[in-house]
């Protein structure tokens, strides 16, 4: 049984390893051919030089998982890709699509006799030893073709994966969980900027982050990572304060401006990577302004508490 | 080696329990003396039937771990044990106390000759079966003294428990501990209504936590909880739509604000909590009433969302 | 000149009798015939019993003025009077649409030759005395020939109305204007509800608005009418604790998602709404079930502070 | 008529000046002798170089009000006047103190025989031609025998200062006020950097903020004061993003964790005001480094989208 695999990035590169390892043929490319080559090299599997060939080489019906950036990438390739295939072959998309784009996509292609199947992939550099969760959405049949792959990559043949409901359902998932890890880790930064703050204590955070890890209520995947970094060095001296975000957590607030269900802390959590890259300086000059303009502040760099009558109005 | 135990209530009795099968010498006090007399029964403890009979039956220097609620009731035990103990005996307050409180609490003591530990306690009612993380502060001597009594009640000897620092640093941590709780329950909250309010997909979410728990992002103990109560339902129809809130939580928001650090989505976690205690109502009230003066929109039990021309303003 | 006007509801009825006042020939219609009549005897304006009447009613080339519900509402009507316009007709929507919706309508209408005027506006039911705050967005020819309108609409002939740039700008102030609304309204909520819940000091919250009316710097039109309800009782007993919220509040959330621009306070005032609207109530349920889970809390209507040891595990 | 002011800043000399003008006698002292001399010269007042100086030229039963830093500076003067009164005068505090820290003084100072009023003032540098907004604690015969100045320091004799109720009430009033005004100015400034965030409609803040001024829902001083400086730029390329915050504000968000009562966007505007202080940025260097490590994410100064698969875990 074979599987083609477009995409041999950070995350496509290990899964296929991970297939590999579990003895599926995989065929793969990637725009670089010197990568597709060295893989073919390190694991067995069948370099593709084109997206022709890796149909060439795949027998119909033809299933490709295409782990590419999401987006423009993503769909870019797809248009090359239908030409090239045939009816019934199946698509497989792991990226962190939005899943509505997704539900269209799987809509488009059905309109040319090709199977979709939304994959939202989790567990990063990690998945290669541990399995990927992975979170699918699409008809029965075709999670049923992909399944056999599907029970490699996953953490446990029977665990770590579900066939969530129809096409989107998958990313959808992926997005949900996307939005609860923005909760979490903004929750621990906080916990640990705390602890880091309270001086007196002189507290080793590094030794308290071990410890949690140990029959605590806040034990978790993200407190075991966050233990093995603080282990190097709490100072963090040399780190940029500024955090990337990803579509994942914006669409999940978005998610919840559409329900109506308020997800304050997720939106929360978002907002602030938000003022981290600098995106709040403009309202923070703002505020400076008007508290000169009630007031007579200074507009200085001075991050006074300050105490004077009338100190803000 | 003993140790005197005040307090066997959902946590005492339990650590009490644990404290016997790792063979330490226990001898409790309870208000309820049947209680007591049970436990004794049940575990081999000795039991005291007043403080006076606890300090009695533990040769000098003692070491007495209070189990009781904070505030009032730990000081209430507190002030009737001070004349009955001798120099040298240890104090240990395993409540969720506020740590300025222990800090305080550990000086005072100290006048009279009392050493004074806290102990921040996490596990709940796992903890027996797994060991509670234990996040102790004191003097070095103390904490040493009381050492063999927490390797006993620790998930294992030497993991799941820190000597963080001095006194009230015990209470620090564990405070900060329960405020990121706070903020990664109200992650889970929020993430699966999101789930459970996009209906056209039907999802599981009792399968979608299983799944989670292998190879996420987001698996941690409190995913496991939540898988397990919603695989015994999802619709949570006989819940009360409530959040109790304790102590710590908001604490760490208070100390967010002293320091100057900002805690954002620990802070709104709890917020959202007092909304599900009714107190948003009278807010809830005062904004309807604004949009009537306005607006001139009917006061009414319409949650709808309000799409005519001057609908807000 | 005239004017026509698609909608006699409570904005676009009294910006009827507005235009009325200020001498401006206006034909309308409304769904409801009677209403329209009712109208015409009490202001002198023309009744227009089907848009094929206003249209006729008008001369070329008219200015017609949507005050309609956004969304479906809108839409329909603008596709009944496609085919009886003329070209170089304007159509103005005073709806609160969305501002990318109202840019894709001028294109669309463009290309039937009818011009599009997007008019945000502000002002409730006081409007009708004090003028309406208009933003307005469209080619600078169309604005130009409403302006005689917009003068008399506007709470003066120079002031109180903008023509904000190209056609989308004037929905798109006007919902950026609803979002500072929003956080203004949840601020001025928390704050009387801090005043409310402080028994001790039994202020009167009446008295209180009615200061700060003069020379505080909260003094706004918000707390003009919240000085004026509260002066009629404080307790609210007999208000729904719900808000309804409208699209723009939402839009303007979206919207800082879209850019990246942190707008926390106003995203969060829309969440609370979402809450006081019954749709926190399965989150809450889930935290319940949580700490169940954890620490064996009872789930029960009972929002105490729980002192207990372990409480919050 | 007599009143002695201590303290010339910013606010106490403009006060002093009010009272001036409405013909008060004013007897001030200030730390700088050169200070209050010119102050004499200019107003007419009677300075005093030393506190005993300023008792001394003010016939008994004295009222002297401090307008001077809350806490310390507050404190320091309160001790050293104390020997000097006598029993019936009456100190007034103008500060932005903690109300709690009032109701101690009021307390404190009544076992010496001296009456207490807590007097918050609003109105900034414009409170000198506008009048102050005066929220005053304290009983209701001391009260009144500070009403005579109340009447001149207020926008008028009747409107814009409330005897509010007990000591303390007076700062606690004006406490939630500031409060209501961080809310306030977050929500404006969030929405003017959402339009300044909107390149493609290239608006005009200063015209849309001045526009608003008239007939719209957010109509307000600080919209007033907004419109002002933005007419001067809109860039605002040479202020500093940094917003000093004050006591009030913190209080306020304790306030709210105290009476369990949510307040989420005053609070949300506090934290905001931190994370421009960069308090914010161990969090997010903690941040950056748990999405290295789930993500293997260069930890880099790229505030970039992450579209890559896997990006976000």
């Amino acid at each position: 049984m074979q599987i083609g695999i477009v995409g041999l990035g950070r995350m496509g590169g290990n899964m296929a390893r991970r297939l590999r390892r579990g003895n599926a043929d995989v065929v793969a490319y990637n725009r670089s051919a010197a990568l597709t080559d060295s893989m073919a090299q390190e694991t067995g599997l069948v370099a593709a030089h084109s997206l022709q060939e890796l149909v060439d080489k795949l027998p119909a019906p033809r299933i490709i998982w295409l782990m590419l950036p999401a987006g423009e990438a993503t769909q870019n390739h797809i248009d090359q890709l239908l030409p090239l295939l045939s009816k019934g072959d199946i698509l497989v998309d792991g990226a962190n699509a939005f899943y509505k784009d997704s539900m269209l996509r799987s809509e488009m292609l059905a309109k040319h006799g090709i199977d979709f199947m939304d994959a939202g992939v989790s567990g990063g550099i990690w998945g290669l030893e541990n399995g990927y969760a992975l979170m699918v959405g699409g008809k029965p049949e075709v999670v049923a073709r992909v399944e056999p792959f599907i029970r490699i990559l996953a953490p446990g043949p029977d665990k770590g994966w579900l066939h969530c409901g129809p096409a989107g359902s998958g990313h959808f998932v992926k997005m949900v969980h996307n939005g609860i890890e923005y909760g979490m880790m903004q929750a621990f930064a906080e916990g640990f900027a705390l602890l880091h703050g309270r001086k007196d204590f002189d507290l080793d955070l590094a030794k308290i982050a071990e410890m949690w890890r140990h029959g605590s209520v806040v034990r978790s995947w993200l407190l075991d990572l966050t233990a093995e970094f603080l282990q190097k060095g709490q100072g963090l001296e040399d780190i940029a304060p500024v955090v990337a975000d990803s579509g994942e957590g914006r669409w999940t607030a978005m998610e919840s401006i559409e329900q109506g269900v308020p997800a304050p802390v997720i939106s929360l959590a978002l907002a602030m990577r938000f003022a981290s890259q600098g995106h709040f300086d403009y309202e923070a000059k703002l505020l400076a302004m008007m508290r000169k303009g009630f007031g007579g502040h200074a507009v200085t760099n001075a991050p006074v508490m300050d105490l004077s009558p009338g100190g803000e109005g």
